[in-house]
């Protein structure tokens, strides 16, 4: 296996997040998440399931899919 | 939340499987999963992670945002 998927989506993830000017505990009370839960996932040590996908990307208000992305453009 | 994503993408598992002619049994071997695992993913009964969805993908060889897209085109 290559890149591990949930290495990619916690850059992603750290991207949008700051792109938006969120802290990581603001941004986790927001998907009621805790903030080192998102710490870990930006760090790429999470192996989230598709519903943790699916609660932040909707957070974010984005498609599910940007968080999969591995180019930096677009946040 | 509206539609479970890993609903969707039970049903683009079972799409994309059964276009290549792939029964759940041999679907199930080639990517080192359970046959009846398979069955519960493409039933929407898992929420599986993100590391089974790159196993999947690279199974059947497309990107794993092709399994999250809901349109039932370009399988």
């Amino acid at each position: 296996m290559k890149k591990r998927l949930y290495q990619i989506v916690g850059k992603r993830l750290k991207a949008f997040r700051e792109a938006r000017g969120l802290s990581q505990e603001a941004f986790a009370s927001m998907c009621n998440l805790h903030r080192t839960y998102i710490g870990g996932i930006e760090r790429g040590e999470r192996n989230i399931t598709l519903e943790t996908l699916q609660a932040i990307a909707e957070t974010l208000k984005i498609s599910p899919s940007e968080l999969l992305k591995e180019k930096e453009e677009d946040v």
